[in-house]
């Protein structure tokens, strides 16, 4: 068996991650490297890889790989992905491809031109609770469905250095929500209304942005979401689904350190979920670099495409937008002009 | 210990539940009754109620009572407590008081005048697992609060003679909700966006109603309410409350038939939902009535008067005009002109 | 309708929970009451009983009773139970007939020679929870059943002086668990094992009894049950029961004061159980003594008859003889000769 | 760092997947393997392993390993850790030692002789629920413990040919919860009654063996604890334990498949635990061997030792012959003659 050779691009957090799980895959050899700080490229080196660079063009052009792994920051994606679509290599980039939208429609435009295979990092797709309710949805088991609700609170608010630069709240963080309410639902949306305010750290609206919110999605077919944040829940990750429809109700509940239960003379008590993305995500990205490389492996598409990043942008643009002018704006409403300042001015 | 002396006007459901409740009391005595309609009166006759009367207007008048029940339909609410405020009679009342604005506020001016005691029948505040909540958020379990979620979805929908009547679903279903989150939150509500469809029964919206709604409130102090409705959840009535905080989140799950648990081959297995209103708020509607009469015992104010009654139509209207014109509404843009017709024009 | 003329004797916890449960009954009038203490008398006359007596067999013999409530001390009830048979008046008495089994042969024989109804107050046959398990179960939900496990701990011990009369907690506490797995299983128990301590309260061995106990049974069919009792549970009364079998398992979990959780940064909380037997089996005690006056009026047979007051006592009687002689007994070896000492000789 | 060579020996299910975790770690380099199949080897050679042998004493003698990993069948075990003793290597046995109690004496007489380090894989003991249940305990979040409950259900039997050389349930099956009883008490087990038969299936009675067992064990401090087993639950493997104590009550549930929950108009429905050991400990088998591992390079004692092995097989034979005798047997009556044929002759 021929194995795919692999190249990583930025080893932060999640870079480590996938990098881990790469080369726990025996059909995948990872030859190169990337990082701008000396960090990366020292966990890199530990970690056996071969070839590691500074810089991702020259990594690009030097080694000769199948796929690239971009896990770089945000305001290197849409280069990055560029660069990769040009010499023909298969791309898994994480979310989001850039914070601008006009400078999204260029790169799939170019990705759609080049034939390029493209993934994107919507990690939570693969999480085994919302599988299984997205599997039991796709049955009919609760029949046409009315209404998604999804709970999405963070434990902890990012420092503001890295708040400034992400978008706001809903580029950064209710992108995930919007894309599980499509992923979910399977139809595209309509219509956004959204809500929030600065309860919790008023430094967050200094740099324009809010740390609670409530969003209202109208899809196309009439079917409903809410969806409910916060950058900072004291009782920890949150992260919670329910659909309602026809027939029935189903839900995913958080997934807990453990499943004790202590009961004494004051009540029961149980575990806090698990603490953050890292761990209750960890299976989910586990596998969807493992999807990834299945598709590459059987020449199937991506279960998460270019379009899919697309679609979220827009529904957050559009939120950014409601909240700014207190109404719904329709997602159409939302074109390359759409400028992405932060949510208050 | 002299008995308060009751008069009860209207033996349908809820009025039975009253009568029932009332005769169960040590220090009241069900000296009256009235009902249009004969199986009414006959309940009553069976009860062992000594006057029973086929006029309210005659009842208030020749009966010597202390207080009346008022559990008469929707539209003689307003007349009757007026009756009754006129003679200085204590009143108990089904909400709403009335569909149109104009016509409380001419009602609550009387009560005011008169000095009379009114309470509302909001009787979800008297359930065990709200007040448990209530109670929490007051000692200050989870510190300042941000949002409130309050999921309230019927079992089934009303026949179409009595939705034609009901004001549609904010006046006749989620003023309970609307009520339910001044309680919890204990601050007013500022601005309300509504969102609905007909989504279930499509002859609901030739009558002008829909059978499902999402609504955003937001209070005077920035906190946040979601409430999701439906006129039809397969899966039984579904009635729960979370509220999320600086330092924690609590909520009240759904009253269980029972709690067996059956696990087999195919999985774990529980019960259904209480029913409806009547079995779920059964120990609700003996708690509220028992809390008017200790409020005619010891002189103290009503827990639910006439401005909660009045604050809940406002938010109703609201939702309404939100939902016809698409954009949030301020609860100050609506005034004793508002008109209160279906949902759907 | 005749209403059925009852009196009721001993007016203590249970009697008064009995007295205001008959008074709710349509078919039924409570014409007279006995208790030798004068609390008991007043509050008989507090709720209207007319004829109020110091004497049980002058109770008997004046009123003109159609049935008899037997609520008083244990060493009363056979006495009572015979003049109540002897004058052919309906009996529900609590448990036990008597701690001596000689006696209590000798009381059911009366009962059987007279054709007189009895029924025994096993009031948690009837409570919502295990029912629900006992239909499942009946309806074949688990298969063939293989083993049952009944958990229960009461929250506090009573007092010394009522332990000493008690009989010990195998003919005290562990005959309602005996009595529940008799029934859950619907066959007779071939053999006992019983193991006991005293971890909690030292006093309790002085006075022959112990606090803390495991029993197996084995029945005639091979199915096994287990039992833990404790006198004393920090964390509230603990009531459940789990059954197993070829298809499946199911279970009957505690009753919870209410349903909330509250999640905060040390994890979730929850309710206690309900507080104790009054509380968690309050319903139970209402559907036992409907049942009873439901089987006079109909004319059926008790469901809860003297051979299951029997059976339960002998295996009872097999735990305290199994305990002292540290070895499984048959409760064939149990006959009428079988001394009813404590516990710990 | 100098690595840890290790060798394997036996690469049936529970090799497998000690080679691969080890093979995870750092710290560690697998030099050599051994299995007396060909699959097992050619698996060995899948993953890389450089020396591999179809001899374990051969395999013992020619490679130059710190620490051997005994996962072959049970009656290799005794012999293979003499050799791994005698020649200086550190050892990881699966359990049993051996069936025979005085093999087992012998064999842990010379490891003490020769001072080699010696680990027993109790994997469960590393569960992170049950770890859970055990540090609240040590830290006296439910007081001085008195009951301990285990319930310990496969979901299907193993093939009778498998059971015939087992020893019976409880040496095979049992043994695992006599362990966690021990580990959860931190106390010796003073006697042990033990009551089973076969209600699943009939042939396994034929071979000596039973399906269904219940047993209690009475510790020297007083405290008690029951376990109930079965070969076949239908609703899968079913791994719970509770501790009951002065100040409260901690307890395990299921791990489960996922946590999601489907209501209709039936009820709820939840997943089904995880389908058995391999899946339900996969981390606790990560977690024990990273131990071992952990006390080879800090030269700590194992967390499980050969005394650990020797008890539990003490409690197991006990439990053989408390069902032959159908009475309570004190674990100081086992001795080296205590002969380990099969529980029905």
């Amino acid at each position: 068996m021929k194995k795919v050779k692999f190249a990583i691009a930025g080893l932060g957090r999640i870079g480590k991650i996938h990098l881990e799980n790469l080369q726990q895959m025996n059909q995948v050899e990872v030859v190169a490297a990337t990082d701008t700080h000396t960090d990366g490229r020292e966990f890199a080196e530990h970690k056996g890889i071969d070839n590691i660079f500074s810089s991702y063009e020259q990594m690009i052009k030097d080694s000769s790989i199948d796929a690239v792994v971009i896990c770089s920051p945000t305001d290197t994606h849409a280069d990055y992905v560029e660069m990769a679509a040009n010499m023909g290599i298969a791309i898994f980039c994480e979310k989001p491809l850039d914070l601008n939208l006009g400078r999204v429609l260029e790169v799939l435009n170019l990705v759609e031109t080049k034939g390029t295979k493209l993934m994107l990092g919507f990690n939570r797709r693969f999480d085994k609770e919302f599988l299984k309710v997205k599997n039991l949805v796709d049955q009919g088991a609760i029949g046409k469905h009315h209404l998604v609700k999804i709970t999405s609170r963070d434990p902890q608010a990012p420092p503001l250095s890295y708040v400034v630069k992400s978008g706001g709240l809903f580029l950064d963080m209710t992108i995930h929500d919007f894309d599980m309410a499509r992923f979910l639902v399977n139809k595209e949306v309509d219509e956004v209304y959204a809500k929030g305010a600065t309860l919790i750290n008023p430094e967050l609206s200094r740099v324009g942005d809010i740390d609670s919110a409530v969003i209202t999605l109208t899809y196309e077919d009439g079917t409903m979401a809410i969806i409910d944040n916060s950058r900072e829940a004291a009782y920890g990750y949150d992260q919670r689904v329910e659909l309602f429809g026809s027939k029935g109700m189903v839900k995913a509940d958080n997934n807990l350190h453990d499943r004790h239960q202590l009961h004494n003379s004051e009540g029961s008590h149980g575990a806090l979920p698990l603490h953050f993305f890292l761990e209750r995500y960890a299976d989910a990205y586990k596998s969807e670099i493992e999807d990834f490389v299945g598709s590459l492996a059987n020449g199937t598409d991506s279960s998460v495409n270019g379009n899919d990043g697309l679609q979220s942008l827009k529904i957050a643009l559009a939120a950014n937008k409601s909240i700014k002018e207190n109404r719904p704006v329709k997602v159409s409403e939302i074109d390359q002009n759409q400028e992405n300042t932060m949510i208050i001015n």
